[in-house]
This record gives C-alpha cells, structure tokens and sequence, in this order.
C-alpha cells in the first residue's frame, strides 16, 4: 500500500499497469493447433482455450496447479430478509469446505485440483448498503490486496468462487450501478426467493442505488459502497492474476460482479479471463452479454463455491493436454487432407 | 443370432424387450439430492444427471469404470469425392489411437476412463450406397452384436464414438431416410469440405435416397442400405448397454445417426442415452430437436472419435460424485432455508 495517496491509488496504478498478452505465444499454439491430427477448427473452442492459455501464460498452455479460490464474506444487508437461507449459513458452508463436504470438494477431487477457502472476517458483517457504505476505502483496498495473496501458491490456472449468504443481492446492485437498470431487472431468486421475496430483494437493491446515487460513476467507489468483502477480494485476485500471467476460469453470477467492477475500469482488463457458465440467476447472461463474454457452459447450475468455473476449467484441462500431447500428422504418419 | 428366422430377428426382439428405468432408484437419487448442503436444485443438470443415471443403472449413481468405445469403419461411397480427406486416413487414424496421439487419447487421460477403439474390417469397404445397399442383412445385424461386446468390460458409464472417412456423409442420408428432407438439408462441411464439395456431398445423398426409394421405411433397412459398420456397431452398443443397465453418453453427428435408428424404432429406445454436446456440423441440432434431446455442451467441435461424448462424461463424473460424497444438511450441521 502507499503511504502518501488514498487506498485506492495503488488499485488505479495495477489496473493501468496491466500486461498484454503475449502473441508469439499465441501464434505458435494456434500454429501447433494446425500440425497435429485432426482436421483444422474441428476441436471449437478447445483450440480457442489452448491459445488463451498461451496467450496469458505467455509459453506452451499448461494446467498441471490448477486452483480454485474460494472467497467468503458476510453482509449486513442480510437484515432486510432478502435471502433464502439465514445468514449463519455462510460460516457453516466455510466448515463443509474444511471438511470436503460441499460440491466444490467434490469437482475439484473429480478434476484433481486444489481448493483454498478464503474467510474474510465473517463475524464482522459488511455494514448494510441500503444505509451507508459497506466498505471504507481502506478496507476495500486492503481485501483486494488480500485476493491477490491467492497467487502465491503459483498456480497455472486459478478459478474463482464465492460463498456469502445474501450476495447475490450485492452483486446485482453493482451490476445495476455499473450497467445501469433497477433492482427488478437485475434481482433474480438467489438461493430460491419465491416471487415475493424477489420483489423485496429489488426493493432494497434500489434504496441502495438511491442511496449512493452520485457517487457510483467510479467503479472502485461502486465496489467499496455496494460492496462484499468476498467480491473485492475476487476483483483483487482477477487483477493478480492478470500481473502473475495466470490466466483466470471465473464462476457464475456474483463472481462475475467482481470482474464487472475491473471490467468498468477498463475493457480489456478481463482479457485474461474466461466465464465458465452461465447461471441460472437471472441477471448473469445480461451482465455476460453487457461485456460481451461467451460463457464456456450452460448447465443451469446457480450454486456458486466456483462449482461453474470448476467444471469449466475440467475442459481447460482437457483443452491444454489435447494441445500438448496430440501427434503431429507428420509423427503418426497420417495423411493431412487432400 | 437365430437360426431360422432373418437376422434382423434379434434385433427386434432385443428392441421390444428393453427394460425401463428404475423409478425406486431414481427417486431416492431425487430425495437424496434434496438433503444435500446446496439450495435445492442449485446443480441444474447436474442434478438430474445424478437421477438419469440411478435410474439406467438401477441403483446409487456412479461412475468408476467410464469406457469410451469408438467403431471405426470405412465406405465406399467415399470414391465418390464426398470427403476432405483421403479414405486412407482412417486406419492411419486407428493406429494413432493405438499410439495414443489423437485427441480421444488426451480426453480420456485427462478424466481416467477407459478407451477402446473397435476396427471394423477397415479392409473391406461397405458398398457405394448410391449403387446398391451398403451391406447386407447379415453384416448389419451381425455387426450389431459385435457392437453389444463392448458391455464385456463391465463399464458403468459408456461413451460412444466414431472414426471414418465419408461417414458425415453416411449419417446425413441416415437422417434424410428417417426424418425426410433432402441431401441438401443434411449435409455439412464434415472434416471441411469447401461449399463446392457439399454440393456434390448433397447431390450423393440424394442419390442414394432415390435409389433406396420404396425401402426406407424400416428403421433397420435404412442402416443396413445406407451403412457404415461403425454405425451399426453404435448402434448395437447403444441397444446392449440399454440390456445391460449402462447409461450412454453420445457423442456427435455421426454417433447421433445411429441413435436415430433405435430412436425410430421405439422412441423411448434413447432413455437411458445422454447427448454430449450438439456438433458444429449444422444437420446435429436439427436431428437433436426432431429426437427432442438437449445436448449438454456447445463447444463449436466437429472431431468425432468420442471427443464431445468424452468431455460430457467429464461433466456426468462429477455429477456422481457430488451425488455420492457431498454431506447432508443434517451431516455437516448447515441450517437448511427458513
């Protein structure tokens, strides 16, 4: 963190500093795609994830330490009943990763990829948005520089995933601020709401962005008032990641709020990621299509805990070992066409 | 194979006599889902993943001992000029199998399942099905049973694929036979054919179709006229597993052909079967819808070899082991909603 500027400033410099992709890389992963033995094209958007691979990885696609980051926060907005599930819910799902009961544990042993959970201060709730900021500027800062720790265990694939009992709420009132639209076009049923739980979720959704109206043209202040500890540290981890040449697999539709946030800030700035699914909830496909990203899957899943970006990132996998083990037509000797 | 009656005999009886799912077990794979540590219905397809398979294997879902089985047969039809590539390829493409350099190899490394890969008499060419028919009743049934043999390794889970030169072409007046519509509505670019090239692709087909004409009725003449042996042994494979209560994964264009052919036979002939993905090749979705099935991925692939079925059994092991490991609400002390 800087010891002269505001908290952010750090953030702004990261965002401004971003790398590119590299394209001899990428250049010679779709020239190897070419050599080896199928027909030209004919494996679709497996041949388009090897040469994303290589184009953020900067060398040969691999995906040998993939890892899935889940983040978990709490939100004092879950006090206006806008959610299915209690608000204790979240600290128990942090116990069920611990003791490898929940779906991510299971996806990830399917796919044998490491998991890592990230408890962000459950027992301090965020403060409830429909009433003040959720975050300070400094806590904000300090929870994306925390997101960013996630690529200290190097790993060559990094998916991202959330856990937080009303966050769904938080995430369409950022994609709201950001896109713009009001709580109804953007609240969906979350965990199961019944029609009128929605209703109310939308309610509360627009006193928020009535509340901060005036100051939601920064996305940085969007995340800071609107908030979720766990998506400014999924924004931080997107962002590291972007630094780490580690290309990045990102989960349904309130990771996606995260990556919503850098989005704003800049157009390319998730040019290193890809969108694993699309969700059942449903402001995701709008929020994709705001940002004109191409989900890889469309399974109907809208659980969160990174399952959507986990099983994308099992066809990654599979994407990266076609490119890097196939043959050649010239070393199996078989005809190319005519 | 019976004695006295025609060889097609069998195959009837092995139609009518197909078992249906198991409702006791599917439903306690529904109740079983409801407890676990997730909002209800929150894994989509996963979830009815889970049930489609406890019901076609009669039990807890599961799935240890994946095998993709992948027919490969050659046509004579290719001398026509309907393909990209040279009909040599074929058994170039079979000992890259048994090499372990094609794209099938790598899918099935990734996700540790089975691969075995049935040549069938790649020697002998099925006759130009534009001159007569392709095979005689005989052949066809017989290969049928030797497709069934793929049960023999006592897989839980089977995915069928496919390797042959021409054969798009095969497939595509296979669902001119059987859904109507002309050469013209079916046929597709293949491994990459120019718009020159499908032109004179749609125009063989149509051949074919008015030289069979009057014959086309009977689901299993429109196999045995219009051929491949690596379609009739799927199509045997589909029906055995069907016997054997092992759920199928089909792959793409081609392996859908041979579906069809059941699926005109008994439209409840394909219950136990899950559609991969929906292939690049334009006539897949069209043949999907007239079958009302819902593919699970849209990747853009065209490869065949099992590739598409491979990636969906990726998806379908992680159902079942979400199924089978994750903990109850009541297990991991997580409050289930208000």
């Amino acid at each position: 963190m800087s010891t002269t500027g505001l908290p952010f400033d750090d953030i702004r410099d990261l965002v401004r500093s971003m790398p590119g992709p590299d394209t001899a890389a990428r250049h010679a992963a779709r020239h190897r795609e070419e050599e080896l033995t199928k027909p030209s094209g004919s494996l679709g958007r497996l041949e388009e994830i090897s040469e994303w691979l290589a184009a953020w990885q900067g060398g040969v696609p691999h995906v040998d330490r993939p890892l899935v980051a889940v983040f978990a926060g709490n939100h004092g907005v879950t006090a206006k009943g806008i959610s299915a599930f209690p608000a204790d819910v979240t600290v128990q799902m942090v116990a069920n990763f611990a003791a490898g009961g929940a779906a991510i544990n299971q996806i990830c042993a399917a796919y044998d990829m490491s998991l890592k959970v990230y408890d962000l201060a459950l027992e301090i709730p965020t403060d409830d948005f429909t009433e003040g900021p959720a975050m300070d500027e400094r806590t904000c800062a300090a929870t994306m520089a925390f997101g960013m720790e996630v690529l200290m265990d190097k790993p060559d694939l990094l998916c991202i995933g959330e856990m937080g009992i009303g966050n769904t709420t938080i995430a369409a009132a950022i994609y709201a601020a950001l896109f713009g639209g009001s709580g109804q076009d953007w609240a969906g049923a979350g965990t199961g709401l019944d029609s009128g739980g929605q209703s109310r979720k939308a309610e509360v959704i627009d006193q928020a962005i009535a509340f901060h109206n005036g100051h939601l043209s920064d996305p940085l202040e969007v995340l800071r008032r609107l908030g979720g500890r766990e998506i400014a540290g999924m924004a931080g981890a997107i962002l590291g990641a972007r630094h780490q040449k580690v290309p990045v697999v990102v989960d349904g539709f309130v990771a996606t709020s995260a990556a919503a946030v850098l989005y704003k800030m800049d157009p390319h700035a998730l040019d290193h990621c890809l969108f694993g699914h699309v969700s059942a909830e449903q402001g995701h496909i709008k929020a994709l299509e705001a940002m004109g990203k191409v989900p890889l899957l469309a399974l109907g899943m809208r659980l969160g805990e990174g399952t959507g970006a986990a099983l994308a990132a099992g066809i990654v996998k599979a994407a990266a070992r076609c490119h890097r083990d196939m043959a050649t037509f010239a070393e199996a000797a078989v005809s190319n066409r005519d």
